[in-house]
Order: structure tokens, then C-alpha cells, then sequence
């Protein structure tokens, strides 16, 4: 079987990021996308977004390291819903590296030219629900 | 706070369930939506879709009872993923009832009528992804 064309997708917006490619990962958001930074704080069009992903480069000295795992996608009425394990590692400021896993959740749509852009980038999954407690 | 036009229209969903009102039930889906009846099981259009819910009312003797708690709701690009804490009731085949709880995943998409139709209904939420293993 090939892999779903948005795994690809996913796999070039992870390598944009590393790279700090920032126009190449535009290119896969839809114009007015919401990503969710972190619980309760929600960057909303293009612009906001391409900030954010500087910001959270920065934040982690460009030493964030994304790895997707296992991966399941939902196809309905030309919209995706992705359900994605994606380990993360970075710096935890003393020397060492940190791992976490989170289960992400993205939402696409497939647009007239037949390519897949990301609406909503919620990395954090149904973790948002522990969020403001 | 006003509640989010999704939140009402989920609360109806859940009426119309109870009420075996599969009319009603289908005018909130999109014409080619998606449900994950079970993870590996999807029933993909309208009539599949509410062939499906027939089948889960049948199957829980009409005495599966939903309700809705926390509801985080993230619009982007004319969709919405909906992140919400889900119970369910039901008989647990020697007379007593069971009580679980998931977090689902929705995703709806704002109609030029302005109406929010459901596209992707997964009420696993991420915990699909334990569903081959």
C-alpha cells in the first residue's frame, strides 16, 4: 500500500520545520488555519502561524527533534481527520534531551486542485480537555 | 458566554439518538461524511451512516444513553475540530448498566447557508490508534 498522501505531507512540514523552512511550510496551510501553540492559546491565518513556528523554533534553540509514529486518517466529505503518535525530543535545559509522546489530531481539506491543507493543527490532541484544569 | 453553535447542534445529535429520530439524526452529516463505528469500521454517507446508528441503537436495546461534558471547539478555515469528553451508558447484559467515558473527535464544516454539517465523527478520539494493536 502507499502511505496516505498527507503522511507525506506531514513528513515535508517535519522537515521544513527542521530546516526552518518557514515559506515551504506555509505552503501546506489553508489561509486562515488555526494551530494550537499550547492549551488555551490558539494562532490563528498565516501569518500568526509562521510566528508561532518561529517563536517555538527559538524557544527550543532549533534543537527540536519531531519523529511521527503510527498514524490513522479519516476521510469525509473532503475533509481529514489525522490521529497521529509524533515523539518528541529537545533540550531539557541542563545538558540532557528530553522524549515525549503526544497523539496529535489535524484537521485537511482537500481543495479543488486536489491538494490536502491543513485547517487545524492541534498537536495536543484530547490532552486539550486536561488543559485549563 | 453564549454556548458554540456545534455544542447545540451536538446536544440535538444526542436527542435524536434517543428519540430514534434517524431523520433528524442525518440532516446535521454531510452527504459523503464519515463515522468510525468501531476502530477498523467506518460507514462512509448518509444511509450507511444511519444504517450504522440503527445498528448500535438495536444493539444497546434502545437503552444507550449519551451525554456530553467538556468541549474544547477549534475553528479554522471553515472547519471545526471538536475535542469533547463523551459518557455512555449502557446495559451490561446481566441487568446492571456500565458507565465509560471517551474522548471524541468531531469535525464539522461551515456551509455557505452558514449551517455546520459533521464530516468526520470519530468518538474514539486518539484512542484509535490502540485499536489494531
Amino acid at each position: 500500500m502507499h502511505p496516505h498522501p498527507i503522511r507525506q505531507i506531514i513528513e515535508a512540514c517535519d522537515k521544513a520545520i527542521s530546516a526552518k523552512d518557514f515559506d515551504s511550510l506555509m505552503e501546506y496551510y489553508a489561509e486562515d488555519a488555526a494551530l494550537v501553540v499550547k492549551p488555551g492559546m490558539i494562532a490563528r491565518g498565516k501569518d500568526n502561524i509562521r510566528k508561532a513556528f518561529i517563536a517555538i523554533s527559538d524557544y527550543f534553540q532549533d534543537k527540536l527533534i519531531v519523529e511521527q509514529g503510527e498514524m490513522q486518517v479519516i476521510e469525509g466529505a473532503d475533509n481529514a481527520l489525522v490521529i497521529m503518535e509524533t515523539v518528541l525530543r529537545f533540550p531539557d535545559g541542563h545538558g540532557g534531551m528530553v522524549e515525549t509522546t503526544r497523539r496529535a489530531t489535524y484537521v485537511f481539506r482537500l481543495e479543488s486542485n486536489n491538494r490536502w491543507l491543513c485547517t487545524v493543527d492541534n498537536s495536543y490532541g484530547t490532552s486539550l480537555l486536561d488543559g485549563d484544569k
